[in-house]
């Protein structure tokens, strides 16, 4: 099994007219995808923020939860936070996550419909529960990354598309995280059905 | 395929020491929740609050964006937040989803272990992919849907468990529906293997 990180970027991001932006720090982005990250055994979750006060910002939410009162209050609030890392730049994260050796960045997106090129879900499962270099995987916020990480990256992972009849495929960064984590990890995932069990 | 419900439900809902509380509503709640139903092609989304204040808030929400500057400015939410519809309590919103006929209403937890006697998500998709009456599936905010939400329902569905090797299942509300309308609705659900394609 590799060690698993997940990366949330706030620049670059698009905007919802294509342009490249910074997004502000939602609270709540922390919170759930660090509970997520912890449920599914990720070992990282790096917000990715070039702007000193948000990164303080994002400091203070986890201090808050694992050294202050937050923590003192809802004491399950303590470990997944304590998985949060605060970087400017992805780079930086990548360089702590390996540790200064090679990591695999795999990107996340709505719009992935060229799925020919992009990794499965059971395809890139399967790859987590081999041995081999950390993978990263990043999400986007606002309107998702753009096109020069996704060139960037070793792989993009193919895109949580609608199930519905109405066509709609914009969930939350915070529900495609936990969706895609399950898919990659969860007890069903391919990686877990193609272990032997015990 | 059945007509299928979300409800959130603010009250009973357990507090940390296993007391029945009524919970604040919570932004994200209704946004996150909205915009996975939609994805996944349910009919509804029925936010349950006891108090007229908390459900005004929630309406409030909704109408700034389904007919206010929220949605003009992002149009993309106008159509998920339609989904949502604003009860007093779970009686009311079961006559109103099923019309004054029968309702079938399934429960959800972190802690229910005893998968033996919830239906697995395997067979609760296959379920919904044939014809029959509606269903509702319920959240719980705070700590969970107390025992005598479980005992009236029709059902409870196998709890996600935690994956990783920490034993730690704490998802959000948010994250939980999000994986859980995957496993059961989405193209990888149990329901969309078994049906002919095309």
């Amino acid at each position: 099994m590799r060690q698993i990180a997940v990366a949330l970027v706030h620049y670059p991001v698009l905007d919802r007219e294509g342009g490249i932006v910074t997004s502000a720090v939602t609270n709540l982005d922390v919170h759930d995808i660090a509970r997520s990250a912890l449920t599914y055994g990720l070992s990282a979750y790096y917000v990715i923020h070039p702007i000193l006060a948000q990164r303080e910002l994002v400091e203070r939410i986890k201090s808050h939860w694992v050294e202050g009162s937050g923590g003192r209050r809802i004491p399950d609030r303590v470990a997944p936070l304590q998985l949060v890392r605060v970087l400017p730049s992805l780079s930086e994260a990548k360089t702590e996550f390996g540790s200064g050796g090679p990591v695999i960045v795999w990107t996340t997106g709505a719009s992935l419909n060229q799925q020919s090129v992009c990794l499965s879900h059971g395809a890139a499962s399967s790859l987590l529960h081999t041995s081999g270099p950390p993978v990263m995987i990043l999400f986007g916020t606002g309107w998702g990354l753009p096109p020069q990480l996704h060139e960037g990256a070793d792989a993009c992972l193919a895109s949580i598309p609608a199930a519905g009849p109405r066509g709609f495929n914009h969930l939350s960064v915070r529900a495609a995280a936990a969706i895609m984590f399950d898919r990659l990890l969860g007890e069903f995932s391919e990686g877990k059905r193609a272990r032997p069990t015990g």
